[in-house]
């Protein structure tokens, strides 16, 4: 029965129901996490042989007679861009390969930007006045939080289900020159797994930018993290935006952080040859380059892209389980009560969980009096601030399936109380 | 003879048969460098074995649980800061481990310091108009690239036998408030050698700055890294700046470059612990964090700081012979002349030579198309412009001895050739 059609006296039973079932779920001392997006441990031990890769001198040399242990190759190593290359589906000179961390690589390119600008000949943004930055929402706290930090207004976009507003981003961009950039996630996105339609690709390779040093940062953090056999499909962008006579508009980024060690993969970034050779020029500066025994590791575990992709399959069969146990849980306990919607992703690493206007945080703050952690209720929206307190970002992939089981079960009882209270206080 | 003492007539005969010996040299087509600080190959295979510490899912665990495969500890792994810090005496909370680039970390603090300011209430280096930055010289090319991009007003320094003129710096730091940093290789420097003298470390601490956000940028990249059994001794600035009362004075860098390995070793960082915390604060916006699994393959391969100690021993039996075939050369070619001084370092990774005035650019091509290359006339200084153009870098690390010998050959003999075309075009 659908909770906003019961009765006061219903809707109390229901409530003091569900509060029994929570204490009870209190009283066995639990202590589960549904709030990173981390592989497990089992993940992990899949790229296990990649630390034994690059063991003897000679190991360390390669193709090209680099020796991987020595200074040299500031944007990373040539044979470790032949592998990536395909992934992003671009040619060596356009590639730039970094250390471990891509957010690293974002971070670095804004900072570039603020006081370098976007290219040789542009305006550093930091001479620019106060600049604003749209942010796809909900989406990635990491990022609001990269251009909170740098000072820029960010202007909240809804997220439809193919993509943002693409409406309110063309009228955006068009009138205010102080909008410089723009968030995406735009393949099994974070948190909402949804991916980009062509449509929305094209629009954003095309629209017409008052500023012509606005620039999309294109996280493509999930491209190749299937969870079915039948994945979605994503436009590429830099194709796109070259088409459209915007050849340098757009960044790509990704990292093997969920392909192989999350804390000790290779991150990379991707644009327009010109946008390449200008981020290098400025890392020439920066550092004498990224560690390239590591990106060797990857070249000779993985052999070519055709085998990162095989690897991946692996990584499926371990998270889609997860996902479907969230997700069960979700359509069993919530479907019914129409006090919750959420998104069935193809990809990635979360499910994006909305719940009645005004329950969000008070569902976290029930689940983890009950010794389940999710992501801070506002996390997926700038400043933290979720307009309608709704938004809640489920990451099933590091718990084990049984305690994930569990973990949802807590989950679903703390929507069910958070919304009972809820309707009877709109009573 | 001294050259200087010599006819026009001898010098013309000496000057040709200079001239001779280069010509015999080029008919050998060889193909020498003395140009990079670049450890050799026999130095790399020192630490091969670090690469097989770390290979098992169980090897990854550090000592506090932490797995070093996933995500987590955005300024390093505790148990590689305890490797670390006692080689900058400094504790754990002081010290932020980065990934394999030190300067890249000096770089990104700057770049932190022109926009956020270099504590939470101090204004953006950006917001201050034009700067200036003090240059000890010859110095470190790559430091002077850096502040060059960054558009500060580089200032040269003259160095002297125990560290840079301390009577100039301490006058132009408290009457000038644009000054904000200067660099420093405060130990077997690059590229003269030099160590400073405990009293040139307390006149840093000490002295009173016009701008109350004016840090010493404190590369103490060869701290470790002694040529002999008698090493030089260098005062803790981090411990002088605090008794002085100055605490957050200086940031002291160093990496594992010239230990393990220069393409993949692990960069660090020490200050204050204010300071410290305030460029974490902005380390957790720009990264996930550095590859923890090279840092745990440091601990496990040293076991600690001491391990590290024995460990340089090893690199010192590879150096020392190769500045002693250097140095040998120059003693016995050139000082009887009188046409170059040089530095005898007791560590570090190069020698310092300054020719007569005017003949640094000489030499240089002169061994070039000898087919020796040598480290760009002018590179020691701020915009690459030695206003004696005098000084010229000797990096003996790479080359095997043999190949050495035969290039300090060819140098000395181009000093020669140079140095006579000089004094007749005097005469």
């Amino acid at each position: 029965m659908n909770l906003s059609q019961m009765s006061k006296a219903e809707l109390e039973a229901f409530k003091n129901e569900a509060q029994a079932k929570l204490d009870e779920y209190k009283a066995m001392g639990l202590s589960l996490n549904m709030a990173r997006g981390k592989p497990s441990a089992e993940q992990l031990d899949l790229t296990q042989g990649l630390l034994t890769t690059v063991v003897s001198s000679k190991d360390c040399i390669a193709d090209d007679g680099t020796d991987c242990r020595n200074y040299g190759g500031v944007d990373g190593l040539a044979q470790a861009k032949d592998l990536f290359a395909p992934m992003l589906n671009v040619e060596r000179d356009q590639l730039i390969l970094g250390g471990s961390s891509s957010l690293n690589m974002m971070y670095d390119t804004i900072a570039k930007f603020m006081l370098f600008g976007v290219s040789k000949d542009s305006t550093p943004w930091k001479d620019q006045g106060r600049l604003k930055w749209l942010c796809p929402c909900p989406g990635y706290d990491r990022h609001f939080l990269v251009t909170e930090t740098f000072g820029f207004e960010m202007i909240n976009i809804p997220m439809k289900n193919d993509g943002p507003d693409m409406d309110m981003i063309e009228k955006l961009v068009s009138e205010d020159e102080s909008i410089k950039g723009v968030w995406c996630v735009p393949m099994y996105g974070n948190p909402t797994g949804i991916t980009f339609s062509d449509q929305v690709v094209k629009r954003f390779a095309a629209m017409k930018t008052k500023a012509d040093d606005f620039r999309i940062f294109w996280d493509n953090a999930y491209c190749i993290h299937h969870l079915s056999d039948t994945p979605d499909k994503l436009l590429d962008l830099l194709e796109e935006c070259k088409k459209a006579g915007n050849p340098n508009r757009a960044i790509e980024f990704a990292s093997t952080s969920k392909v192989t060690f999350a804390g000790a993969g290779v991150a990379m970034m991707a644009s327009s040859k010109e946008n390449a050779e200008y981020i290098r020029s400025h890392m020439t500066v920066q550092t004498i380059g990224p560690d390239k025994i590591n990106q060797l590791r990857h070249v000779k575990f993985f052999g070519s892209f055709e085998g990162i992709k095989e690897h991946m399959k692996k990584h499926q069969a371990m998270l889609a389980p997860k996902f479907a146990a969230v997700l069960g849980g979700l359509e069993k306990e919530i479907a019914p009560l129409g006090i919750g919607s959420w998104t069935k992703p193809n990809g990635g690493y979360f499910i994006s969980f909305d719940s009645l206007d005004g329950c969000a945080k008070r569902i976290v703050e029930l689940c983890k009096q009950t010794g389940v952690v999710l992501t801070g209720a506002g996390a997926t929206f700038p400043y933290k601030k979720d307009p309608r307190d709704r938004n809640i970002r489920i990451a099933p992939s590091y718990p084990p399936v049984e305690e994930l089981k569990l973990a949802v079960e807590v989950f679903t009882t703390a929507v069910k109380l958070a919304s009972a209270e809820k309707l009877l206080n709109n009573i």
